[in-house]
């Protein structure tokens, strides 16, 4: 595996707008009233990669400056993926201890959805406040087609004849079109013409597809001390991934069938996640290392994609820093 | 108790556009793709009492015209308030079902999750899609405050010491806001003054406090089969509404304390609401249904409030309709 980049050197030019971007959150958080600052808290303590609005501000810089609205931008963008995760977290763990309900966590699934729609909200606010109606249309079309993503891999658990196609029309819309549009509008806010902003709108969207395979794959393969949580997760909850998909697809038609028998026997079962020795079980005689290094291979072509819609501009630090960044998403750890 | 004004009459002014509102809501949960049908669908087929739109219009023709903007925000309306009830259903049944998660019950308030969210994105893009930003300003922060309300709703359940001044500042936030917004939004974008829009947020706010005292007593004096859920609900989960903290409050101070300790201890059992046998207990001795005759003229106040803020307009039928509207709300039985 090829030298990895650090996430730390992928965003230093824009370190210091992060720094700020990270403070507007932080002050959008800020209850009216004291007796909240406990639950909203629990969402501004949420700081993970930024590397969604590090890609609305190297864009920015890639095109023209950072403005005002850029931090805006980035904040909004952050805030809006801030509210997936949190919503997403309702049936990992916050809603169910150990498979059954306590005050405690019916608490904390209740509180998790009124955070997720306290962030959207405050963060539609922030986006409209911006005048130019350009990001809030985007972004609300954008949460939308995320909603529509979830919504999808939901219908489509323990589908064992989920299509590659329809893997990746999946991952586009959960994952990708946040990308797409952090590029976009960090280049459409700097000046980018239509050309131009489209060229931004693949490399984001390429970049998110990236992200998300090589997610799944870290979700089979990853050390798991180094992504911290268990392996497996995905497939134990009915989401086949790009690698599963190969790997079905690769097995004769005998082994397949053994499979999609029972594995969606799970389907009707219990809520909790098929364990490690059945699902050990399901995967004998598979090849899921070859679903790995196929996965791998559709997240570099997807990069090499979006490294290519830049090709046409003049060179300077923040393509550089777009160009690493693509490197970063192949070759994390976690 | 007066002669009921039905709703029918109510809304009788706005009902071809109440129609098409409700075709704009249908269209606007059409799916991208066929598979999600099912889903969207659950959403589509809420239809509520339509009150909020029906304020949208009236409010419009109390002034002006109806546009095709005030259809736009009437639906948007409508959906924000879909979203919240979408929400608000996780933790009463779709979440648990006897206590306990099944596979269907957790998909359930997955669903819900998404529903709600995709409810909120939908709407607000097609806010924006207005131009105009008023409607999307405003909006986005209603809902900001209504999620506010509902945090501050839950950091006190089972606080006995909760103020009657909190218990309003909790329906104004969770409830009012959206009355007050669609009444102000239908006025101004008939092309009020700032004067008169002001006005019709008043109409809007206390109508909407006077809705949520009216549901309070429903909660706990309506009759079951008319209002179509058990009784006490809101008490058995920790929500004490206006009657009770009447009741509380006219207690002697021995009572009180009794009270406070035996409800105090519910907020650390199990999550199942406190049962009919423990709730006749621990209200014995107490005038509750003092407290209901106390909060009925409270809502009568607001409403009358209501129609004062209406007072300087020129006398027409929609002015009519706001005005019966608010006879409505305070005689409704269900």
């Amino acid at each position: 595996m090829a030298e990895t980049t650090a996430l730390t050197d992928v965003t230093a030019l824009v370190r210091q707008e992060l720094d700020e971007v990270a403070h507007i959150v932080h002050a959008a958080l800020e209850p009216e009233s004291p007796e909240l600052r406990g639950l909203l808290d629990h969402a501004g303590r949420f700081r993970g990669k930024q590397l969604r609005p590090a890609l609305v501000l190297l864009a920015a810089k890639a095109v023209g400056e950072v403005t005002p609205a850029h931090l805006t931008i980035a904040a909004v963008v952050e805030m809006l993926h801030a509210a997936t995760l949190v919503h997403d977290d309702i049936l990992d763990g916050a809603g169910l201890r150990r498979g059954l309900p306590t005050i405690h966590a019916v608490s904390g699934a209740e509180v998790a959805v009124l955070l997720g729609d306290y962030l959207y909200a405050k963060a539609f606010h922030m986006a409209v406040a911006l005048g130019d109606p350009r990001c809030s249309r985007v972004l609300s079309e954008t949460v939308r087609v995320i909603c529509q993503g979830e919504m999808t891999q939901m219908v489509h658990r323990f589908d064992a004849d989920l299509s590659e196609a329809q893997y990746f029309e999946i991952i586009r819309d959960k994952t990708a079109v946040l990308y797409g549009a952090s590029s976009r509008l960090g280049a459409a806010y700097a000046g980018a013409d239509e050309d131009v902003a489209a060229r931004f709108q693949v490399f984001g969207d390429q970049l998110g597809l990236a992200f998300q395979i090589v997610d799944d794959i870290l979700d089979v393969d990853g050390d798991e001390a180094v992504v911290g949580k268990s392996l497996g997760t995905d497939f134990g909850k009915g989401k086949l991934t790009l690698p599963f998909l190969w790997m079905l697809d690769q097995a004769g038609a005998e082994e397949r069938r053994r499979f999609v028998e029972l594995y969606a026997r799970h389907a009707t079962g219990d809520v909790s996640p098929i364990d490690t020795a059945d699902q050990r079980r399901l995967l004998e005689g598979f090849d899921l290392q070859g679903g790995v290094r196929y996965a791998h291979e559709r997240a570099d072509e997807c990069l090499r994609t979006a490294v290519e819609s830049l090709a046409g501009l003049p060179s300077n630090p923040a393509v550089d820093a777009l160009r690493s960044m693509a490197d970063y998403v192949l070759h994390r750890q976690r």
